[in-house]
């Protein structure tokens, strides 16, 4: 019976300023999906690794059920499908968990079925996923799982997508604290109404990124990532995320921000040295706290979901 | 008697979404200054031309006096200077007439003086020049008509001025209604509290010009050419403003809005005769509603002021 594995990348959404449009992937760690045919006329979720018995079996109230009833809607199939999930990162841990999930599903599926769907048609079903994880079909997540790189979501009605210019050997240092923040509760605590004047701040420094990461200006990238508006309240939630931006920072960091609702936190390097050195002093200051975490240094990723 | 002209281009501020900070310099009109040195210790203004009287020849209250003694101090001369000054464009249209002449006597001065400043340390005395003219030392106009071009203002303190990559053979189309709309008012019209989802929005579609720019991809820059947040506000201050823009878009214009704080409003276009069309036809669309106006036709312009 033919099988199809996917791998699909973790990602790092809002990337300081660019909160709610800009996300990008990272080479590790990623979820693993099995798609293959069965014989019956259902989808079956027939095996869940590295959970902890955290995700549901049932295939209606978990993401990579969903996305693949989804996708059958879509290219019109009542095949049956049994699919194995190998979560490869914490959930809820501000990485887009769930996002890695559903885009392995899909691009498995998609596969098995010998490509009906272009990415661009996945994009949709793939923040479907989103809606039944957090109740916001948000893309900052799953479009740079699918496609790599840097991601910009210029709008979402209609839906306007565009991965920007890679810059190569971009290490990125991703820290996870075990603490809970549910994305939720994230959203919450933000304000609805916001200052004209912090906005145009903010504006000014998404500007400024974008056009560090087209024209490779890595000094431009870094004294634009600042957030002026949602980082001084999410922050608030995250233990010792002022002494963690100062490390980074003083390290050389490029920048240093919270990974999309957070918990976990990300700093964006120029080389692996760095990198492991920032990696290594945050690991040790929250531990130096009784905080356990796990921080770990990869590289910013291309490629997005890949058949494996 | 050595005798330096400068000439200073136009400039679009605001460019839709990236209100005060983005702007572009127009090929024409501009504004020209004429600096020479004088026996006296003093600055004397000793001619304006096409200002239809209404510009001061005090040199502390109007800006062409006022930078260029800004600029003695900050060279320490006690040189006495006289200043020509011949306006070339309508005075509060919201094309950047007093950057201009800021900066075209900036250039002069400086050229005058064997250019001990650079463009980067001219910048913040023009910037003065705005604070004279409208209360407020905005950069949006007099940066790009001293740099050229596409010029990102991502931050003001510290001030950083960022040059974009230049589109060549960007056609613009500048309309110039004939009714009074000062850059205070358009300003206090605006809401100092904004709902955070229009923000979001805005700084996708900022993100996505930017990025376009950089790319060369302009079907982007023209997705990306919304303003939810000031033009719906001062545009009511613009009339005929939705019909202008209907005409605009329908001629295939990149882009079209309001150029600073108005009344001007501007199309961008990707060729000279689709400019030259629209112009025609918002001219003769005001011209029936019995408001005069002025519409011109011209290019991005990327070598900023000039000494000629």
């Amino acid at each position: 019976m033919k099988k199809v594995k996917c791998y699909a990348p973790a990602t790092v959404a809002n990337v300081v300023c660019g909160y709610d449009i800009l996300g990008f992937a990272i080479e590790n760690p990623g979820d693993q999906v099995i798609v293959s045919f069965n014989h019956t006329h259902t989808t079956r979720i027939t095996k869940i690794e590295g959970d902890e018995g955290k995700l549901p079996l049932d295939v209606k109230k978990n993401v990579v059920g969903h996305v693949v009833n989804l996708f059958l809607e879509k290219v019109k199939s009542r095949q049956g499908v049994d699919i194995e999930l190998y979560k490869k990162m914490p959930l809820n841990s501000g990485l887009g968990s769930s996002a890695a999930s559903s885009v392995a599903a899909l691009v498995a599926i998609n596969e098995l079925f010998e490509n009906p769907l272009t990415k661009g048609e996945l994009l949709p079903l793939a923040m479907e996923g989103e809606r039944l994880a957090s109740g916001n079909a948000h893309a900052d997540n799953v479009a740079p799982s699918l496609l790599g790189g840097l991601v910009l979501i210029r709008s979402y009605e209609p839906l306007d997508v565009i991965k920007l210019p890679f810059i190569k050997d971009l290490f990125v240092v991703s820290v996870h604290p075990d603490i809970n923040v549910p994305t939720g509760e994230a959203r919450k605590i933000l304000k609805q109404q916001i200052p004209l004047q912090k906005a145009i701040e903010q504006w000014g420094n998404v500007a400024g990124l974008v056009s560090g990461f087209c024209t490779g200006d890595m000094d431009l990238v870094g004294r634009s990532m600042k957030d002026v508006i949602i980082e001084p309240i999410r922050s608030m939630l995250i233990p010792f995320f002022c002494e963690m931006k100062e490390i980074a920072l003083e390290n050389k960091a490029i920048g240093f921000g919270i990974s999309g609702s957070g918990p976990s936190v990300f700093a964006l390097c120029k080389n692996k040295d760095q990198a492991d050195e920032i990696s290594d002093r945050l690991y040790h200051l929250l531990n130096r706290h009784q905080i356990k975490s796990e921080s770990q240094v990869t590289k910013m990723n291309n490629k997005g979901a890949l058949i494996i």
